[in-house]
């Protein structure tokens, strides 16, 4: 495999696109936005920096891109479809079932939803078979876990293709056992998401107070290992039973707000926009791209050094090419 | 201030102890188990290494170590007693109740609760005003975050003298508005534990696939922007407004399940028990913090060389040392 077709070019799908033709696959786009072929050359110079600052300039050579005018004239020959169009029941389903009019037979069909279980993705598809959920983060021509999640009628043979074509996109593929709404990372960030909505509400931190919590607490220390590792060291050698002693009876604490859901009314919005303004809008949303990119290269590059995780992800991926 | 009293000598006093002492710091160390006294060294030996590669070998004149045979022995004379006992409210109170007949009156009070508020745990102190809570992130000697939280008795000049202090000590004082139990990152750590105890009761995923989608994914991310920063990038030019008009009904979904507190009983234990045996087990606890540390020492030191969030606090606190 290597011709995608990216349909939706919005912030994932042209972060798809980038991650394609950077690892030598041809792409085919096609966003009916008529400013979507500038935000991808931005996308794709950004990426191009970033990607050659994280692999030592070893690039591969590019693959070629095409601007469709149509989603059949993206679509046709593809040997993968990744869809990313917004996050609304009714337009996926629709698109998708235009994507199933036009693609080879043989294609890999995927969406990014982040929300959307496949099975109700893939209700009014004729071969859902070949359908898989693909579940990236921003940016994606950075990040490498993909959630790939497959449908109740999903063959086994679409995940083996497209675990294999994730590998060769230097990509992490984490292969979802059962199909949920928002499947494993958004649940867990909208968990962190609403109990963050309700300090902000409640007046006991502002969005910036929130975000120092994260990036000098707990934010580097999951860079490089989860929840559960973490945890089993603070236990130390009595492991991690024993941190689960200690940790379980917290739980029936009234610690969380996460009880209730908070409501995300005007005030809040309001609210919330001004904290982010006071604390992010002396920069612009390009600024703060660029920032983060060279910090995500030179934490990516700090764990390459360590032969670990996400690092050592990319150092196998170049001893392969 | 130049002389700290670390009173409980677990993961976090001792951590408390090295961040102390390779600070200049005079450090006297109380914890009635036989085993602290090493526990303690081998702490000092792993920060010496960790603290000496993030500052580039520039390390202060270490201060001085002295390990105490009593409670009141360790708190005499000391300019700030730092109290890390274990979570449990009559203990803390007790503690507490014997650091305030034995300290000075003009010294800090703190302690390293990650759960109590500070006006609970003051009720039966006679000097609440220089009392605070400066709670901090395993591994102290390395991570900068304390949330400082004054109570409703806390005077104005001890928050003043303590984030002085921290300041000194390389660390990034969090002031917390208003006293919440947990504070504010433990409240979104226990949202995200909550949720990854479903996720695991639920047979939805491993604790090994729940670290992998958080350090394949957002968990980079994290380690130098925060929720909401990240949020106001994904939302694009159109900025925050128009990324929660797009987020906000999310909420409505029933997404999570926060809305319900699972049950840690014996059998989600042996389960997550095993899991992180299979994901963690081939290496020992000091083998897992040697790599944490040394991960952490290369993500902190990429961020020093952006001048970017945690990195740029130590490249200001070398400047001024």
């Amino acid at each position: 495999m290597n011709h995608a077709a990216v349909v939706g070019g919005g912030v994932i799908g042209s972060g798809w696109a980038a991650r394609f033709l950077l690892h030598g696959w041809d792409v085919t786009f096609f966003d009916p936005a008529p400013a979507s072929a500038a935000r991808l050359d931005q996308v794709l110079d950004t990426a191009r920096r970033s990607l050659s600052a994280l692999y030592d300039g070893a690039l591969p050579e590019p693959g070629s891109l095409r601007i469709a005018r149509s989603l059949t004239g993206a679509v046709a020959g593809a040997h993968w479809v990744q869809e990313s169009v917004p996050e609304t029941l009714d337009l996926k389903r629709s698109v998708l079932s235009d994507i199933e009019s036009g693609a080879s037979t043989d294609a890999i069909v995927a969406s990014s939803t982040s929300g959307f279980r496949p099975s109700v993705l893939t209700e009014q598809m004729a071969n859902p078979e070949r359908f898989c959920v693909c579940h990236p983060f921003n940016p994606v021509y950075l990040l490498p876990l993909v959630e790939v999640v497959p449908g109740a009628d999903t063959a086994p043979d679409t995940v083996n293709r497209v675990q294999s074509a994730l590998a060769e996109l230097a990509m992490k593929p984490l292969v979802v056992r059962r199909e949920i709404d928002a499947h494993i990372a958004d649940r867990l960030l909208e968990a962190v998401w609403r109990e963050a909505l309700w300090l902000v509400q409640d007046g006991v931190a502002t969005t910036e107070e929130i975000d120092t919590a994260i990036t000098y607490g707990f934010g580097p220390r999951w860079a490089q290992m989860g929840l559960f590792e973490t945890y089993r060291i603070a236990g130390g050698d009595a492991g991690m039973a024993h941190f689960l002693a200690q940790f379980g009876p917290a739980l029936a604490r009234p610690w969380s707000r996460l009880t209730d859901v908070p409501e995300l009314d005007k005030a809040l919005i309001d609210t919330i926009t001004a904290q982010s303004d006071a604390q992010s809008g002396a920069r612009s949303i390009a600024e703060l791209e660029t920032i983060r990119d060279e910090n995500l290269v030179g934490i990516l590059r700090s764990l390459r050094a360590n032969h670990w995780g996400a690092g050592e992800l990319v150092n196998r991926w170049l001893q392969r090419h």
